[in-house]
């Protein structure tokens, strides 16, 4: 090998970057990933893989996604000319980055959702996070007046928080995403969440040409191995993002199994139906904690902050349980980060929190 | 719906950018995007849908993809920490661009994939690009001289090219990569069509840790439509690509195929010398086209130069055949580029073009 740096051309911004933080775990029951507990139907998947099988696989895959675009654009009532796909929204958050934040602003909150400040950094985006208050709720006045004195760049609003699991007032939502569009930025209003929460910000969507809102397949649909992730906006901007998305980047076997899930979307009100009582039975069980203190939640998984997110992981994994740490959050300290599993495993995490005095 | 533009924060680099270049035909034979004329076979179509029955759909996959990388790395005898992979070679060509053009410089040949200039300019990199010679080889005097006068940045240099056909010598390719090298470049080889020129250049990639090779499963293993590209570099150089290909990317779904792909690779070969022989029995059969020039090729499609090149392919879409047109390349004008079908469609190809006087 020579002497020759590997590096000599590698931008200081992404080496400049830690590595995605995420370690798996050989514990059994994982509540770490905010994934839904249940497979996608059995019988479900019988029909998609007999779709893929009728496919050919040495194509490639349609350029504009136009059947997928379609099919997504009547489940939610929107121009399919306004819908964009990516394989994952963690795509869809790099591409973002790509439109309107190299060169610009990147603006969110403190916590946020770690791809957006690692793909701000990375690319050259300037990077402004404002904490959260106290309650965990959106830090409004700091908010509009960053809105106010920076930009152009990108406004990132997740609903509900991630990864606090709060559900802000629609009106506070409102009342930043005028701001933010009276001043020129674009607006994703990241929605990853929003069946658990019973929000829906496409009202503001479709008042604002400048703010798309960000969906997923990944939790509620309870599909996360199958990376799909979309965009509902206005056409013209739709049009903009779809140059940044790669080509023919949904696979002929993600199509079709997603169209099945699209024909067949009975199971996921069900499944938002035993979420909302498996975690409220789990909050209500850990009321009396002596260490641990859990946060309220509109999601599938909430915060609890403990005296050191470390020696809780350990503590959970010897019970063959794992979550996700979460090392010093702005306004909480240490936390973890739990997601609701089946019964019997959020039974298993209870036990173990038990033991946790 | 307000008078706000939905594009005051869209960066005027993408906005300038016109959408990639591909327009779906209805033509029966599809000659038009250098896919395998042969689906996946049924049995082994049949083994991937089994390994995906029986993975679970609603968990993240491996964010290292560590199965798929160690699987790619016994086939090439390469380090798996060296090994890094994404949902189609597009996405890693944007990776590229953002480790080693943003800001800085992406260096050519003119023609190229269209991808590299797309990204470039979306992404903020200088672009330069170096016509190839009347004989379609490298431009070496002139590649050199920009090597030594430009960068950092990435050197992009495909081998056998594209959209040409053409392999240059070993001996060329090897004096580029080492001037890029010496001048502290990233060069990317991007070897989608190296099966079927018999070159291979990672003797180079393994002497220049600056240096990787781009391949696919989409070309000679025929399987365009599950979308999965990777590299093979120096660990140290994979473990910076790394943190800038989203993660979790490679779904469920493809990793379950591509597994079985590796594991029965005998398909292979046999399609690559049927390739080799269709394609000489075409090329061999427009010899005394009175219009068309075919040019020798290393791949599995070929460029004709035509008097122009919309004219020709509206007369082969009459013939229900689908090619891509290329207008006004650099040396060689206006072109068709014609992907290598099965038997029967390359005759259908042949009567159509005898139709071209």
């Amino acid at each position: 090998m020579s002497t020759e740096s590997p590096l000599s051309s590698v931008r200081r911004q992404v080496q400049d970057i830690p590595a995605y933080p995420y370690v798996p775990s050989r514990a059994r029951i994982k509540l770490d990933q905010n994934e839904s507990p249940y497979d996608f139907p059995a019988e479900l998947k019988e029909k998609a893989v007999q779709r893929m099988l009728e496919r050919p696989w040495q194509r490639y895959t349609d350029l504009n996604t136009t059947e997928l675009r379609s099919a997504i654009g009547r489940l939610e009532g929107w121009d399919p000319a306004g819908v964009v796909v990516s394989s994952g929204s963690n795509v869809m958050i790099k591409v973002l980055t790509e439109l309107a934040g190299i060169g610009q602003t990147v603006l969110t909150t403190d916590p946020t959702f770690a791809v957006y400040p690692l793909e701000a950094g990375m690319l050259g985006a300037e990077l402004v996070k404002v904490p959260v208050q106290d309650d965990l709720s959106l830090p409004v006045e700091a908010l509009k007046k960053e809105l106010a004195s920076r930009g152009p760049g990108l406004f990132v609003l997740i609903q509900p928080q991630a990864p606090t699991g709060h559900a802000d007032r629609p009106e506070v939502v409102r009342d930043l995403v005028e701001i933010a569009a009276a001043h020129g930025w674009l607006t994703v209003i990241d929605e990853a969440y929003y069946q658990f929460s019973g929000t829906n910000y496409l009202n503001l969507v479709r008042e604002h040409p400048g703010v798309l809102s960000l969906r997923t397949f990944s939790k509620a649909w309870g599909l996360a191995g199958l990376r799909l992730g979309y965009a509902l906006a206005h056409p013209e901007l739709a049009a903009q993002l779809s140059k940044l998305v790669p080509a023919f980047s949904i696979n002929v076997l993600t199509q079709s199994a997603l169209e099945v899930a699209m024909e067949h979307p009975g199971y996921v009100q069900q499944r938002v139906e035993e979420n909302a009582r498996e975690r409220d039975r789990m909050l209500a069980a850990l009321e009396g904690h002596p260490h641990w203190k859990a946060w309220p939640s509109q999601t599938n998984f909430f915060l609890i902050q403990t005296p050191d997110d470390a020696a809780a992981v350990r503590l959970l994994e010897e019970h063959d349980v794992v979550v996700r740490g979460q090392k010093g959050l702005p306004v909480l300290g240490d936390c973890l980060r739990v997601s609701v599993g089946q019964p019997a495993d959020n039974d298993a995490f209870l036990q173990a929190a038990a033991a946790a005095r």
